[in-house]
């Protein structure tokens, strides 16, 4: 299902998320990796429509075999690039339902759509689609910011207001749902409250390198328990220094692997669908966030493989 | 009205266009340079919002003597730096009517417009804000590209379709207007056509390079005559050499000092306004877009003390 | 104050530090942020003098609630920017006077001046004119280098010299002043001793490292109890990961988070006045250092904000 | 045969050259677009090894009519991205072996290859292919160096010596073929001498722009008559300025409008194959060199449709 | 034996490593620093070939004391700057030779090699070099790969296969040798498991972190013991925010904070040979990675100067 | 006298000009060449301190034999690099000294200087040098600004008034001296006037390109006559486009073969001094401006060997 970069070097050949085959067939995928080039939901640095175009290029370095979880993942699950959602720039409506189309029909099929950005708006359609299938579903949300605004600057629908549209047209369970990461100056005191006010539990940076990962990683599990989870990943979430290629970056963040280490421990958990998301190239350096967005997406493939073999603790 | 250079080091100072006074005072003002950081309307390499920032900050080179026409632009003509339109990034007809209300109101106390964009899409509030003051104007067009789409994508206000809704909504009046600059790939044989079909008359690069400037600057003179004239510069009519830092590089254009030798040669048209578009910061190299973009805004501004002088031939 | 976010996009205007109001006057103000481009005392890798306009430009991501301390800083402190004093490139001794001059007068209006470097050649004046109004005073250095030499290269008036001419010339009180972060390979061993010899405490990155945040925040507050206090950061304090763009980076420095922390658990300081410096952009990747340097002048301001509350601890 | 941009954005699915469809199917196929990711035999700026993947990207901006032969290329030829031959770095011999596989494969079955390199060392590869199927074949080189040595540094296949093997191993009939572009200092004064004693004629950068672009396109097609042509671009034959992005960059060439008038101009000539090559996009700038290579391409696609439809004079 | 700082400013002169005098002399000398500009074994990122000239360039910043150790390096040890082996670029064998008989007449002379690649593929003529002269050696690896395969592509001899070759042929005593620093994705579940059965001791980044530096330093030490050691450091074993600028990055590693400190606590380990490989300067942003390197070969040289000085513990 | 690239490949070793031998031995030398890493001189963007090392970085790809003049410049004349003069940062009138002391050396040794700046303040004391040795010399000078203010803020040292002074102290004839190139926008109408005032003759950008290069060489040739002649290069003289990387860049100037073209063409005048200035990397792209600054300095050392050789008509 991928190349073999033991036969072919990995310099060779049109690149895929990790050389994985593209197609559109569905038929026994496990999951669908799909690229959303959409970013008409970002108020200030511009430039993650090219995010998917970005990453697929440099994950050709990752590699099957994931050592924390001992799993060939792509023996455990199928996987395979289903190419880009057909977005269209300047327009969210039309963007948004055509993801929606596309992504009801990938999970009509019972394939799990791990999705890379594209700026947060695009969140929505994956939660309503998601939503739509799997019902009430719980967020585990990694970002420097809650992105629970009712609007910014009048608009209803962009980077900052996914997460609260969610939980109101009811496709997000608020109350087995967390945000992690969130920290920086703030335009209210509302920012933080309204997530915890719309029932969300809230783990701000500070909190999570006082509290140590695997106390993070204790109440994330606790908090959502076995429900059907859609995990989301903002790269701004780890310090610029890490991700310097990203819309809003937030000074003062955790480690690439504070967070490499983070999923990886969420092994158990019930995935139903996944993003990684603001990959902005344009403001990246020697592709050290393209990496890490691909590595983060590597990640998320091995929870799903590790819960499908039944293996997490 | 401008920060005197020889006595205030170039470095030192919040940049504004050519170290103007930032006012929104309009009283005894000639020309309001104003910024319109709006890129929604771009279909391809987004980032344009940041052009009038980057333009203001290497346009602190700038002098305030134009020696071609051996003239004090700033003793001849009160310019102001008005500071930008509020357009809010994602929402085009809300920015497309702030632009226009500020625009309204700037041409209202007599005052011409200089804008810096931004992506093409917004030179069309420009437009109906100068056509509705002055009647259907003649346009002088300089870009790759005709931008005379009916549609992009099922968008009709973006950065192909501005100069045909301009004609279409009877702002401009295409029988005394020119497109000069176009070259490239086309998406099909109306591209060009379809400029000619609207009434415009249209000058290729390579027309523009065999017949040579003087003659092009003649037929654009004869074209506009004694009309009202928004003058209109799309960075990316020159080779991308001179201009890497756009939305749309057409590679193959003329030089830099090509055009800055056409406009300097059209001293005597009778400009109400201008525009300089399309300067993507994100991909240009030491600055030279920007600082080309800048130098072609303080052509203009000596074109219209020009001919407020009643000097031009 | 500032220009609200939520009303007028951050892409929107010209950019003044946190979107201040840009003016000098000094009337009820409480802090004014002062840029000063000046770096002819940068003997390695010059461009500090962009320092200011490159933190202003990214400095408009920050928003006036600072998490940390509970406050809206602007509605607790009247700030203003300034603008740039007039330093003239190449010329110390005519630059330390403007400065002076600009500072004193400040001052003289009881207003805390709040500066963006520019190389620390240009701490001295700050040193001066805050040493002329409160008499000795304390001193918080954060920095990877002591910059107590007598003379680098035969000159006393540069990058590497400031600390210890304010303690010469009676302004800095270095029996109660702190120098935390210095690392890295030393011309002379002499480097750290001379600090000692003129009477600072000094703490390593090692040490810092070894210690804990916590640890040297206690020391520091003892060091400089209720005097009157100039803090002084250099970005070369952290990691070159996590500022790159800088004079002369030093590696195995701490985390942006480490300093963040520390500068927040400093409330209850009584700052008399601050500066952050040595921001080069040009070494900078995806404007992290800048946004770094723009994030630790905010910290100062809620530190300032804190303390006219009256609700540090 | 190509994704419609009209219909599919262009920041949308993966890049293809010009958005043809990826396949190794040939029936019925013109043109096979070739990438060679392989760099081994550069002596100097490495990293040509990602010019397929860098040209395919920027590629998506071209559309398929071109105007100056006024015909839709894509409507006249069936033109496929058969992506790209399987090299080994470090391994010449190996990966030389494999692109003449490749190659060998896609003309026995009646279709052109357009490649994009990778250095010059794989020109020979491509000569001995289409030596091999069409006999002595005619060569015309867009180049700033003849690459005609016998070694360098003691390397018998490298970026140096291509067009001499060519002509050794009896693929290159030097006698209609002809070298156009040349300039820069030497290492002796055979470096010229050694490309007439083959027997090829040569004009230099200076001659060119002498003599004039329609004289030299004369020369070309006189030199060439009706034999079998094999079109070979090396990316740094036009001024650095232009393409920053190759090998062995070298000062004072033509400009961009300069060589793909010529490359327009040679309509009529019978092509069997084509390169593109030396885009090493880790020099470039804004994409423009990048675009250039791809634009070179999309020329050279038109002069292979307009000589199918038997239009050229 | 190096340019006084203190009276020749940085920026003055021909770059040395550290200033230090540019000579082939080898009497009475300790350590020779000699770049090994080879590249032609990297499968991914190309470019390696220009680190020794990015290292020598930033490292005018490093100053002769080192303050861990409190040693003025060469006050105890005479260090020169011995310039490059001659590699040819392309051609693996003949540059192993070249190498070789460099290092061979330089460790005949007592003299221990510092080199700076280049790519890890010539690991090999170090080893050999530095095995021939003293028998079998213990190896301290420092890296997030093992590069301990038989072959890669094939080719037996690149900068995934060294460490293997070095056991194979005899050079390296595995039983006495350890490897420090592995993370990220697998081709196959051997290439952790191929460096035990060499015999290896494996440290990974998570068992880093997890058990801490002092930790590892005593395992390093009791490892290797009072043997000769030949100690490697790749760079790519930090976390690519500390150094992007590397051949193939790997997402999560240690700090440069980390990697420095184990350094400075390897004091008393019997060096008699080092290298520091893999800077890769066309993806590195504001020299971080290169003056990091610089730093790690101070590091090394410190550790040298106090073995000779018999001061370790 | 300079390293066989054909022997040692132009990756290895440290970088000399040409790879010339680094000495400064001068018995039998012809031509020194002097870097000059001055640019306390710079108003606006500065760096042009790391001029000569960059020069030196890209000029091994230059060759011994210029074409042009068909000969080998080192067979006909001995040219050594001698390294750096030892400039202080920030101190203008202690670097003046050092380098006029260096020059005053070389010059006493009957040697020419081809200095490589820094910024065109450092042109001061090279005019002083061979004005004192030569008695008053005839000044060829390129560079679109003409540098005779008689201070900018103040400073009478710095890059705007160079030849101001030269005149004013007696070193050049300003009678038989030539400014060409000059364009942009003026402070105040005596920028250009004054040149005329100090008896320059002077030719702007347009004139140039009106009158076309031959006839410009024409008029240099007859102004300067058979005197000894200082010929001036600032970098900025050709369009940004061909020199991003300067202090002040000015749009709209003439190609980088334009300027070849004109320097080829001076074959015959006596040189007894030159200088290449105002590199600044730092704005540099794909190293371009780099490699025409060596390709100017290549040139000009052709020119001193045709005179030698008697060869020019």
């Amino acid at each position: 299902m991928s190349t073999d970069s033991l036969k072919t070097p990995r310099i060779c050949g049109l690149p895929t998320f990790m050389r994985l085959t593209h197609t559109q067939e569905l038929a026994g995928v496990d999951v669908a990796v799909v690229g959303v080039p959409f970013d008409t939901g970002s108020p200030y640095r511009v430039g993650c429509r090219f995010g998917p175009r970005e990453i697929r290029s440099i994950s050709v370095l990752l590699r099957p075999i994931n050592p924390y979880h001992d799993i060939d993942v792509f023996d455990v699950c199928k996987v395979v690039d289903y190419g880009d959602a057909t977005v269209i720039p300047g327009e969210t409506e039309r963007s948004f339902a055509a993801i929606e189309a596309e992504l009801d029909h990938i999970i009509a099929n019972g394939v799990k759509p791990l999705c890379f950005g594209g700026d947060n708006s695009i969140s929505l359609p994956q939660i309503r689609s998601l939503g739509r299938a799997h019902g009430p579903i719980s967020l585990i949300h990694l970002d420097a910011h809650t992105d629970t605004w009712d609007d910014y600057l009048g608009v209803r629908h962009n980077a900052a207001t996914s997460y609260r549209r969610g939980v109101e047209e009811g496709w997000i369970d608020a109350s087995t749902s967390i945000q992690v990461g969130m920290r920086g100056s703030l335009f209210s005191r509302e920012d933080i409250r309204q997530s915890i006010d719309l029932g969300y539990q809230l783990i701000t940076t500070d909190e999570m390198l006082d509290a140590g990962i695997d106390e993070v990683v204790g109440r994330i599990k606790r908090r959502v328990g076995r429900n059907k989870v859609f995990l989301s990943v903002d790269m701004d979430v780890v310090d610029p220094a890490f991700a310097p290629g990203v819309q809003i970056p937030e000074a003062g963040g955790p480690s690439a692997h504070d967070i490499l280490t983070l999923l990886r421990r969420l092994a158990g958990v019930n995935l139903v669908g996944a993003e990684v998301m603001e990959l902005n190239h344009l403001y990246d350096s020697g592709e050290i966030t393209a990496l890490l967005a691909a590595t983060f997406g590597a990640e998320i493939l091995a929870l799903i493989a590790v819960h499908k073999q039944g293996k997490a603790g």
